[in-house]
Order: structure tokens, then C-alpha cells, then sequence
């Protein structure tokens, strides 16, 4: 499993004190850890790249030698080069897993590769969250707590303008009343994507046991069925098959 | 359009005072009267039956000559007739409409079209339950406030153990945080199904617009697309189609 | 009901005698007139236009005027400009439907919305189609014969690269052996999207009045449910509700 | 991984040449026989049982014994005892994997599942089945030729009278022109079910390679998640959970 963890990183390093305390060494350096606890410590498995980096630190070869990729991205969407989004979106329909993460809805390759906006309600009042499994057959809710409780978070609320999702998983509610299709899984050619909300640079929620058991069970989930086939995604050939 | 309210009856004929405050005629009655005022007041539209009926109401007349029936149940279900209950279903196999209500997701019928238990989480303690729409395209949903708010009702709470639906139109979340997917269909042969759960004999739920606003839209997709082809489902013809 | 047919308008201007043969007035033409055939004779409802017109024919005001747009291209789908690509897309989420036709399936605006390359198998043998219905309670393929006997078409085969479809209500058999979901359904934020594929420039199809059934059908499922609203998609407010 | 393979049994004991000559020991056996090309040979792992044995061989002590039941049935299903079917139900709500084989699609059980007729266009004149895969990312295709070539077999084709399917794995075609649903998946509460139909009496068909691939595939995937809750399906508690 070679896992990569891609991080806008701009939160981090703007001297907000709530973010520096829940991450003071970026947000993909906690999800890093958190998957190291599940797949191993080598840098080898887990990696990270964040927005900075040449190329976002998303060359091809990097993407050649990834099987899943993480997604956070939240006020610098826009800074995110088209030319990456393409060799991301090219990776992820010849087999490559991509776990898209909070603010990440909003991000260019989730449009990409979801066709609609991905807007949806919110609220910023630190407000209970609670996680409720919906499919108790799928192996991403696997070794889950029903509900998962987030003390603090970020409201994300319904209407959420997604296309209806292949699979869901979770529901969250908020103090507030609101609802959310917090856990969704998509298939676009041979990748598989998986859409997780929980997780927000101003509350901890990424050290939380149950939200890294999640992210393991979803890698595990995305990851390629089969050895990637170079760049070709579903294979076309020029004449069509013949009894 | 031919509606018939199907009811067991039975709660409103105990002395409880509350469920004859709400429903002093029953509930079936009620839930008859919201939809006269979207159908028109006229019986040979709205049609009601019930439990104690003879063959509980369900003839195979009355269910010829129903486009749309709807089923409220709670402590009687093990009473209803196991043939009454096969003539339904076939019924539903050949188009006829079914909206099945609140406790009526552990009625007999409900459970056949299934094949599931469709057991539930639930408490009742008079929360406020919140409605929100999740499929903003469909005519269940159409005209109808989001959320709509019912001021107290009991609560219901995944796991609710249905197959998948084929459309997720509501979920709903309560006071003490639960969530419940509110408003979901299926296909059978060439019936449609639609289960709504806000409705219960000790709150006066079903005299709420909104909600007679969705038991009308449900009524409207539920009605069969095409004349109803006597007792039979999908043709299956002896031997197939030859080019 | 406002329908715009548009058409790339390539093949039948090259001198193609089987092109001219079939199509003399052009691809959109023989839509239109099958459309009209449904839903009224009037240029007031159903409109067309084509690529070589002033931005394609597809200005704000054709596409406000536009409850249904349908969508014929195959080898200029690199000549439509984005800028009026974007607008369409952005129509389509505010709830104008879209109907994509046969080689549409390659359009910019297909993959915008799906996200994903819409790959297919083909060989153009003018094979015979049968286009059987699966989903038969779908107001689509209400009074059409199934299968549909397309004599001579070309072959469109899996694998189809498109996301996991909303409904699923054709799919045709080749004389080859091939089989192919030629009828899927999408929708994104509040439009509906309808893929068809039986339609090629070499062959009549166009004119079999099971065909125009089934497009007529499509319009009347793509219609906006609800007014359109202005150019926003699904409503997402600056803050959320609050109980 | 313990599986259990069922076969009614009547069809190879009745003196018919043809389907001696295919399966001298019964269908089970060769269905077995492939299963332990791949999941090994001990009578451990892979078992079977037959409509004559006591409880048709299903008793309550080997269904929790078992991970994974394989199902086949043709002309006596009317021979299965209600009690034992309520059994299977049972143990497949509460985990068990369920793979339902060619004429077993009008199995009690399979009825039970899916609360559909599951009749279905049929026609044995030995003509060519091709199985073409359509979800590519699916564990059950992995491996699998697309198409697999069954060169003789007997034609199942749509309208096949199921639920919409949770995946729509394979599609076949046939000689005559028909399609057919041919691989597809539910989930009822925890149990996961496989219908599959390529497989007659009349033909060799578990003999193939690649046939008995996909049933092992099919095991893997109907395999329990997580250990067996006894005989409860998803929880349900007393009262609901409470924050």
C-alpha cells in the first residue's frame, strides 16, 4: 500500500493559534500519522505533499507510485494548478483511490470527477457531531462506533449538491438539527473515491481513534483491485470485439 | 385517482384520551381528509377501510379498483390476514401504488416486499423532529418547506434495517440527535412503493399541511404509469422473444 | 414546454450521399420534426441550433427560454468553445434538462457532467439493435415496444465509461454478441440528464417513430419539476438554518 | 471460509443422460470441486447438502457453521420446507453470504429476498451465452475474461422481475438477441447475496474455468464482514440510544 496525503497547508503556517494547536505540524502530518498506525511507519507507505511543493509534489511519478491519495484542501482551491488536476483526474480513472476530506467538496478535482458544485449548508459554532452508520455491511464503517461523536465541528448541512452516491455510509447530525451525507462513495472508471467530512483545521478532529480508523478503512477500500494499467483508464480498443 | 386509506384501527377505540384528541375518527380519517383537499371531497376518490372490516376491507374489488393504497399499522400486524396480505402483494406486483406509514415499516406487507426486517431505533418522548430533503429533483419532495418541522413526534433512528433504496427523498433528525432516512422508494414489478415515516396515533402529525402535502405528492408517484394489466406483474411470456 | 434540439452539423454538409439520404435538412431536423410530432408544431417550442451559429446558437436567452436542450455531436466536439460548455453545464444545474444523443456521449458537456471519459466500444457493420427495457414502471419507456428493432445501426458496446447510472432503462444487443446500457439517466443539482443512444448519421434512426417515442418521453421526464431559478443550482445560503 | 453448497438433486438422479454425462455426482459436486480448486480441498472448508437429506441438510447447526451458502434449485422448489427457508432467512439477515444459481432465482428464498416474482424470459436451444462485465472495479470481475463465452447453454433473458440491484456486475446476451442481468447484487440487513445465472442442467457449465472464478469471487465477496452477530440481524436495542 503506498499512500499519499496532500495538504494545501495554508491554515497552518498564518499564526492562528487554535489551528497551530490542533496541528503544529500541518494537518497531513496528522492523517500521516494516524494511517502510519494502521499500515506501518516507514515513509515509504505513508508520504505527504502539499500545495507548495513543485508540482504540488503531485508529479507523475509520485502518482505512478501512489494507490491512494488524500485529499485537504479548503482556501486555496483556486491555487491548485489545472495541469495537476488533470494528471490527478487521469490517475484516479486508471485505478488510483483518492479520499477527498472536508472542505475538500469543494475542491477542483472533486467538481472534476463529481460533474456538480458540492455546495452545501454551514455553520462554524463548534457544535457536537455525531457519525451514524447507515451500510453496516461495508468494510469502511468495519470496527466503527455507531455513532461516532466529534465534540466539536464545523456544521456541514444539507442540501449537499452531490450526484447521488454509489454507496452511503454515514449520516452525521449536528447540534443544531442539521443532516449530512458524511461518508459517500463514488466509482469513475476504475477508481474508486471516498467523500468523508468529519475533519476541520480548528478542532482536533484528526487525532480522534475513530475518525483514523475511518481514513485506514477507507484506503484499504479505494485502493486498485488490480494492477494499475499505466495511464489508460476502461480499456477501448479500435474495433470492437468479434464473435 | 383511487386512493384507499387503509388502518388497523385499534388505538383510537382503547379510551386513550390523547390519540382521540388527535384522532377522534381515527386515524385513517385524518390522513382521508388531507388528501381530499388535493384529490377532491368526493368518497368514490378517497376511500377508506379497515382492520375490522370483512376480509379487512381489501377485497379483491376494492383493490382492482384501487390505484394508490396507503397502510397505517402499529400493534396489530400479526392480525392481518396472511391471504389479505398475499393479495395485496399481488396487487402492488401489478402497479397498484403503496405508501406504507410510520409503524407500518414492521407490517406484514412491508416486510414481504422487503425482505428485510425493517426493524428501527426509536424512544418516545415527544422530540422535535426535523425533515430535511435530500433529493431536491423529485416530486415527493415538490412544494414541500425544508426542513419541515413536526413540533413533537416520536423518535426513529437508524439502524433501520431496509434493503437500499432506490431513492433516498428525506432524512430526518430528532431532538436527541438521531438521524433516519424519513422518506425512501422502491420498485416492485411494476409497483411503486413509498415509505414515509412522520405520522403517530399520540401526536396530530397527519394534520399538518406539509405532511398531507407529501402523502398527496407520494400519492401522485406512486399511481401506476400505465392501465394496471389484470393480476399480473412484469410479462413473462412461455417462450421468449425470437429475432 | 420549450425544446431546443442542437446539432454539430458536420456530416451532412461534406457531401456524404448516405448522410444527405437520411438527413437532408439535417440531423436536428428530423429530431425536431419527431418532436413536434409530440408536443405541437410551433417554432415556439421546439427550436434548433446548430454549431456554426453565433455561440452555437446557445446564448443566455435561448438557454433561459429552454426547458429541454438535446444534444447531437461526433466530430467537432473540440470545436464547441468552453466558454459556452460552462454555460450549458451551469443550465443544467439550475434544472434545464439535457438529452445527449448517440457520439454525444463523447461531448464536453457529457464529461463535465459525469467526470468521467465515456469511453465505448464500437465497429460499424450496420448491425441490427435490439433496445430492450429493463426498468418498466419508468415514464421513459412507456408505450414502447421492447425491444425497439433498430435493422441497421452501429455497434456501441461495453465496456461504456460512465459512472454507475441513476436508473438504468435500456440496454441493447448487437448482431455481433455486444450489449450496451443505450438508455441511463442522471441527475445534477436539479437537472435531469437522459443518454440515449440509438441515432447514428449513416442510418435512419431518427425517423422510427419508436425512437421519437422514446426522446418525447425523455423530454417530458428532463422538464424542470419546479420554475428554474435564475442561474443558481441547488440553494446554499451564506449561513445555516438554525432551529 | 466455510462454505456450504446446496442442490436440490433431482434432475441428476432421474435417469436423464444428458445431465448425467454433465454431472454424474450431482451439480453440487461440481460446484464444490471448483470452490476447492481455490479455497483448497478439505471437507472443512467446502460442504454439501441436498434436498433429501434431513432438514434438506440445512439445520441450524450447519447454517451457523457456515459462512457462505451456494443455492440451487429447479424443479422442486416447492419440496423446501418453510421452516427451513425461514432458517436460511434468517441466518442471511443475520451475516450469512448467499449465492443464488440459475434456476434458483425462483427459489423460496431468493423470493423471500427480494419480495419480486423474479420470473423471467427463458428459451433451451443450447445457443451461446456471452457475459460481458460492467463494473469494472468489482471484486467479483476480477480475473474474469470480458466476455466469458459459454458456448451452449439455455437463454435467461429481461424482463427479469427483480428489485433494482444494489450492482449490476454482468450483463449476458445470447444468440437470439436477448439480454439478461446476469450478475447482481443485494444486501439485505447484514447478509450479502450474489445472483448468478449462467448454469443448466443441460450444459457443462461449472465446469468452466472461468464460471467457477466468479463463484469463488463470489464467495470472497458474501463472506461475513465481521463475526456473526448469533441470530440477530442488525441491532436493535430497547430504547434508542441517547446523548
Amino acid at each position: 500500500m503506498r499512500i499519499t496525503v496532500w495538504n494545501e497547508h495554508v491554515h497552518e503556517t498564518r499564526g492562528d493559534e487554535i489551528v497551530r494547536g490542533n496541528y503544529p505540524d500541518g494537518i497531513h502530518s496528522a492523517i500521516a500519522e494516524g494511517l502510519r498506525e494502521h499500515f506501518g511507519a516507514s515513509d515509504d507507505v505513508v508520504r505527504t505533499a502539499v500545495l507548495q511543493d513543485p508540482e504540488h509534489g503531485l508529479t507523475e511519478e509520485v502518482l505512478d507510485d501512489t494507490d491512494v491519495l488524500l485529499w485537504w484542501g479548503h482556501i486555496a482551491h483556486d491555487q491548485v494548478a489545472d495541469e495537476v488536476v488533470d494528471r490527478v483526474h487521469r490517475h484516479v480513472l486508471a485505478g488510483m483511490g483518492l479520499l477527498v476530506l472536508h472542505s475538500g467538496h469543494y475542491s477542483k478535482i472533486f467538481q472534476r470527477l463529481t460533474g456538480t458544485t458540492n455546495s452545501l449548508l454551514w455553520r462554524n459554532d463548534g457544535e457536537r457531531e455525531l457519525v451514524w452508520t447507515i451500510d453496516h455491511t461495508h468494510p469502511i464503517a468495519a470496527g466503527v462506533p455507531d455513532p461516532i461523536v466529534v465534540p466539536r465541528q464545523e456544521m456541514y448541512g444539507e442540501p449537499f449538491d452531490i450526484p447521488v452516491p454509489d454507496e452511503l455510509i454515514f449520516v452525521s447530525s449536528f447540534t443544531g438539527g442539521e443532516v449530512f451525507r458524511s461518508g459517500v462513495t463514488y466509482t469513475r472508471a476504475l477508481g474508486r473515491i471516498f467523500y468523508f467530512s468529519p475533519g476541520d483545521q480548528e478542532y482536533p478532529v484528526y487525532h480522534q481513534p475513530e475518525i483514523r480508523q475511518v481514513l485506514a478503512n477507507g484506503v484499504r477500500w479505494a485502493a486498485p483491485r488490480q494492477p494499475r494499467r499505466g495511464q489508460t483508464a476502461i480499456h477501448k480498443p479500435e474495433q470492437g470485439w468479434f464473435a
